[in-house]
């Protein structure tokens, strides 16, 4: 697979195009030091073989704001070098941090837009940046990744919706460029121009009057033009569309651009391929050949894989399937797809997010705060009888299914088949039932659930159960 | 060029794949009948050789609205048997109206949503879009078209979103469907089978919790199922997301999935192709072939066939592009695409639209409130002196542009290149100075613009003026 070669970004090359994109984890303290949850996590990406593992946003200034990653002084340093050390000794996985800076926001909705910021404290940023980026060197990670996406300071001056009418605003692409600019100037200048130093934009916004493909391609443009080493894209998570909840700060990812940032189950997969594709295209007709990764939605290995060896994007960043089972590449690769823990795209690791807490995956055994270790000894999960029966009962525009308990599964994962389809996992639970509730009256869908151990390791299927759904009456003339 | 190939849509046969979708014209009075205003709309098109025209939405129900049209009793008949002789008198183009029911807005900002209908409320609107598509046939129209699409009944009740616990919701895709379904049934039993009746829905609804293609891909099976005789593709246009301005009632367009659903210079060109491809893929893939039109900023001849001759879809609707240039498929038929009058997606129309005003065509003759017809007269437009010299002086992120006047000259279409691109249009404006605050600093960008006749008859083109913008002086080190 195509998903495997190796990839050369700046002076770092990375084992395989599978990268771990940023996620709050909220396992370090409000101090923002390393813990060793922290390292753990990352460590256990490192020990599933992703190419590339960028950690969590850390902070490059002094702002109250919970449990995340800080490197805004040296005294970071040691703890992040112990994170690199480790995830290093682990493995040929490369490490760079996400390195962010964001504005002011409040419980009463209010939040610091990019016009209150006055020039001189613009000129701060732009050396923080520089700062925090020649301390990630000194940390020992193979590169950084500048936050310019979703709903943080430089992706608030990237957006068409900019307020401000000065040289970094005032209605024109340059002028939303040169915070950017200025940024990748001064932190090329601190940390060299030897270090890989990688961007994250929003391919799109999704919000009103936001920015689209159109602008994207010319945003790309200049950012190789800096030098970037890598161009990481993702889509909306804006504040402009937040949905304030009250006494909490706004969360930029309860909307509709959040719902295209982190994609539910009624989202398509893949939602963001065609995007990078119009991206990448443009950068190789203007000569530029830097790695380009995008991320929606990838979990399914042929839609890894398409990307890549299509061309739509050199790099596939999967964050909530890695999450789920940080050992997706090494199954993949070792042709063990069938043993993935799959995302179902039930987004508690968002719900998690949104309100500080620590960040888990709703698959993993209950109460563990790190994914499972593989372990070659697991069993598969065993039906008590020869064959589990699988009920699937149609019940008012909906099919009741229900099964028996399989010793040693973790989870069950859910299939369905409509008349004409191969079937697809529609979602994966801890209990013994299920409803579908999307189901077309008239059609036979035909259904079977699989249990799997908490490594991912799965047993014998169910019976597969075949239910017609009754027409609704106003059907009958049709 | 396939897209001048005859379609069979049940019981008509269309000339060609073009469609004029619904577009609000304001050009009747609040009594909602046609008046000859709205008469000559219509003809235009039919004139400019469109193969199926939409005939803005008319309401099933006595409601306070303003100038919008009305089929909610026998009396609006003969002003409808008007509006579809005449244009039968004037081409082959088929003629259907859209048939809606909307529910009710206030200026304070409250609006009825579905879930406050009883089920009497929701039998009386089942009858009466039965009883307005048999008054649609009476009047002489060769189809109709149920508008299920954007913020209004149908939609609400096919929505993700939809409120409902009862049997027409209840977070069941079946309940969503119920009401259409119902209709559909009525809507036959009242019109006959025979009578071709599309429905208008969207591919997406772009907002927050709304469905994906993921629903729409279903929702389209059923209306296959249910005997459409087509199924027309938009997106977007929701109440969820409007921006309430005081005092008016919401306007279902100003919010980001009003920018899909009629979508800006920002966005990029043919955006929903993609998601009608896969929804028409899925009804061939379980034996449908029910014809299906999509709409989105589709009016560059090159696009329009793509889609149809791909295989996307089978009509493209084309609203702002007819409504600039009704002779739009006369000219691309002829060869003369170089003489259409190009939408440059200024939007004035849905402004107008949105402030219940008579809706013109920004780039028609100033006080005209109808496209020009065309005139083999008309010269082309003039510059004074042989050779027409545009200036293009960077300033500031920003291109100036300035040419002379030409005589004769309606418009003057600006056009831009950059290195390695070829030129596009960027604008179309009636002065003779355009800002483009759109280029990157160093690069070099050539200009030319091109004077048109009301008519769209170009006049020869500018000089071409070639600028290389400034590169921003944190680049130096790049």
């Amino acid at each position: 697979m195509k998903l495997f070669d190796p990839l050369k970004i700046g002076g770092m090359t990375i084992p395989n195009r599978i990268m771990v994109p940023a996620m709050v984890t909220h396992l370090c303290k409000e101090d923002g030091v390393v813990t060793q949850d922290t390292i753990d996590r990352y460590v256990r990406y490192a020990a599933g073989g992703a190419g590339l593992i960028v950690v969590e946003a850390m902070a490059i200034h002094q702002v109250k704001s919970g449990p995340l990653l800080r490197i805004r002084d040296d005294n970071y340093i040691p703890g992040l070098r112990e994170l690199t050390q480790k995830v290093h000794a682990t493995s040929d996985s490369k490490i760079v941090p996400q390195i962010i800076h964001f504005l002011k926001v409040a419980r009463s909705g209010w939040r610091q837009t990019a016009d209150m910021l006055s020039l001189a404290e613009i000129d701060q940023i732009v050396e923080q940046f520089g700062d925090a980026v020649r301390r990630a060197r000194e940390a020992g990670f193979d590169g950084a990744e500048l936050h310019s996406a979703h709903a943080y300071t430089l992706s608030s001056f990237l957006s068409r919706a900019n307020p401000r009418t000065d040289e970094y605003g005032g209605d024109s692409l340059e002028g939303r460029l040169r915070l950017i600019g200025r940024v990748m100037e001064n932190v090329r200048r601190k940390a060299g121009w030897d270090f890989p130093v990688g961007v994250r934009i929003n391919a799109e916004e999704f919000i009103k009057d936001g920015y689209t493909v159109v602008d994207s391609k010319h945003i790309a443009v200049r950012l190789a033009e800096l030098g970037a080493d890598y161009i990481s894209l993702s889509a909306g998570g804006k504040f402009e569309d937040a949905v304030h909840t009250p006494g909490q700060v706004l969360f930029p990812y309860n909307g509709y651009s959040g719902d295209r940032c982190m994609p539910g189950d009624w989202l398509p997969r893949a939602l963001h391929a065609g995007i990078a594709a119009e991206v990448k295209a443009h950068l190789l007709s203007r000569g530029h050949r830097v790695p380009v990764a995008v991320a929606g939605k990838l979990d399914a290995p042929r839609d890894a894989e398409r990307v890549v060896a299509g061309g739509m994007a050199d790099i596939v960043g999967i964050a909530r399937g890695l999450l789920a089972d940080p050992d997706w590449p090494i199954k993949v690769r070792s042709g063990e797809a069938d043993r993935i823990v799959q995302c179902d795209y039930c987004n508690v690791c968002k719900a998690l997010d949104g309100t500080h807490r620590t960040v888990i995956c709703a698959l993993w055994p209950q109460g563990s705060i790190q994914a499972p270790a593989d372990d070659p000894a697991v069993q598969a999960p065993k039906w008590a009888q020869a064959e589990a029966s699988l009920t699937a009962i149609p019940n008012q525009s909906r099919v009741e299914l229900k099964w028996p308990k399989a010793a040693g599964a973790a989870t069950y994962q859910v299939y369905r088949a409509d008349e004409q389809g191969d079937p697809q996992m529609i979602d994966a639970v801890k209990v013994t039932f299920w409803v579908d509730s999307g189901v077309l009256g008239g059609h036979t869908y035909r259904y079977f659930v699989r249990p799997c151990a908490a490594t991912g390791t799965p047993g014998q299927r169910s019976t597969t159960a075949t239910v017609k759904v009754p027409a609704p009456s106003y059907m009958a003339a049709a």
